[in-house]
């Protein structure tokens, strides 16, 4: 089952993929409120059998889940990344999202002469069904509600004007009042990854029960029709299961949480690197397509 | 006024403070929802005249803004910190913590083996009224409902673990296809900003009418009874305004958004280093303390 929300004339809804190119109105706002209704299942099974139909080419689509309570990204999460590590962890890394950054399938990614370089990062998102702490790898999977698409949108410029090489306190072993300066380096993400429109996401999210396996899903990414990235989410380091697991070892997962596993790297058979895309520079329209969910795209604006 | 939002036995309810140590019931579960209502100002008076009455000692504090959109918090902000700073911005540098971290006044920071230590960190934090993007520095007062206190609990172990030394990749400039590798630093705050339990947020907000300079006012931090923190706003080095307008030429601000304006410093007369305080080996009660505003206090439970 797929589903999405779109606004309406009256505000916003739910719409569940029909056959014919249609799609079915349910009666909740968004995924949001879908997610905390038990029996979404039947709301979903009756809109399709005889709920209004809109045709999918005329939906004005928002993001899937509109006010997550966090977006939580994972960092260099990909098969590529082992030679880019000099030091780091070998537990998942990650960083949260505003909601504000959220944009929807359609939308205009609005960027600013301020923003410096940004590219695109075409990413699986999972959608958290059932919330928990501590949940074992094994149950992890009975928390997805399921799968949509992620650009984790980045400017390197901004980052690197948000990374800081600065002396940290640190307790003084030999003097339990004294305190130590430590070098160290620290990058802070809001600008970075959380300006508005950096997070465009849909337009579908795929049921869990319809992706039997989520890491074994090809994912491109094409800018103005050329394929960037072609890569497949088998090349995950740490599997869906795995992040959902570790996460919720120290935040608790709420139904509605969307967690972005990470930008997938391989370069397409044209070569080419996601990071060669300045949008800031070169606009048009970039899209991610994930196999079994479909294809978010975006126009770029100057703001 | 004060403000601030508690737990009753039919849910969750804004409460307005009262002369004799009473706070009045207001019709909202939260100030998500007040800052929604263009008329809550009328709405608190009425219950400050006739609303029901609770004693401010029996009330079971929640974070005042329970589901913000945004906690954008602040870091390395204090006049202390130049002398730290080795490289980097002279811009406020800003990282989003997800909503799932906030807890209220009285309300237990638990913590596990895993986080390693944890200290705190005092800090005054702004509650958005009015959201916008690109706010003048001259228009930025008028977006500010009230103002709170944020302790913003830090696990150093955690940020050591997600600190990455890594090759980006940039754009080769002699190759607009080729890519080259930089040697460069990023740190990853989700866990170690945004843990559970790691942002107590409250008791009240005072409204921003009833703080005519939030920069004159006295902030300390201690430690089951003991003053390690001894500080003011005044040494800030963005004012809450200068944060506001910068923050919003990059993320919208929302109506109920958080802004964490980043650590007091300034150890008391007694000396002592918020970071020596590690909550993870001492246990204990940890205070926040703001003129004007009040004291947010927590005991350390371990989880």
């Amino acid at each position: 089952m797929k589903l999405g929300t779109v606004e309406r004339p009256d505000g916003s809804a739910v719409v569940v993929e029909v056959a014919d190119e249609q799609a079915a109105v349910l009666p909740y706002p968004d995924l949001d409120h879908l997610v905390a209704d038990p029996d979404w299942r039947q709301a979903a099974e009756t809109a399709a059998d005889r709920g209004e139909r809109i045709a999918v080419a005329d939906l004005a689509w928002l993001p899937p889940v509109r006010r997550p309570g966090k977006v939580l990204c994972v960092a260099l999460n990909n098969s590529a990344n082992p030679d880019r590590i000099i030091s780091g962890p070998d537990t998942p890394a990650m960083f949260p999202e505003p909601s504000s950054a959220l944009v929807g399938h359609r939308r205009p990614i609005r960027l600013k002469d301020a923003y410096g370089r940004v590219h695109p990062e075409p990413e699986l998102a999972v959608v958290i069904g059932t919330g928990g702490a501590d949940i074992a790898v094994a149950d992890a999977p009975d928390h997805v509600l399921g799968y949509t698409i992620f650009n984790d949108l980045t400017s390197p410029t901004m980052r690197q004007t948000d990374t800081f090489h600065y002396r940290a306190i640190h307790p003084d072993a030999e003097d339990p009042a004294g305190v130590r300066y430590v070098e160290s380096w620290v990058s802070y993400p809001a600008r970075y990854k959380g300006a508005d429109t950096f997070g465009p996401l849909g337009p579908w999210m795929t049921t869990s029960g319809d992706i039997p396996d989520p890491h074994a899903l090809r994912i491109t990414c094409s800018h103005d029709g050329r394929v960037v990235t072609d890569d497949s989410t088998a090349n995950l380091r740490f599997s869906v299961a795995e992040v959902i697991a570790f996460a919720s070892g120290y935040l608790t997962l709420e139904p509605g949480d969307v967690i972005a596993m990470g930008t997938a790297l391989k370069a397409s058979a044209q070569g080419g690197a996601v990071q060669n895309v300045d949008l800031n520079t070169l606009g048009g329209t970039i899209e991610v397509a994930i196999e079994g969910i479909g294809v978010l795209s975006n126009p770029v604006h100057r703001r």
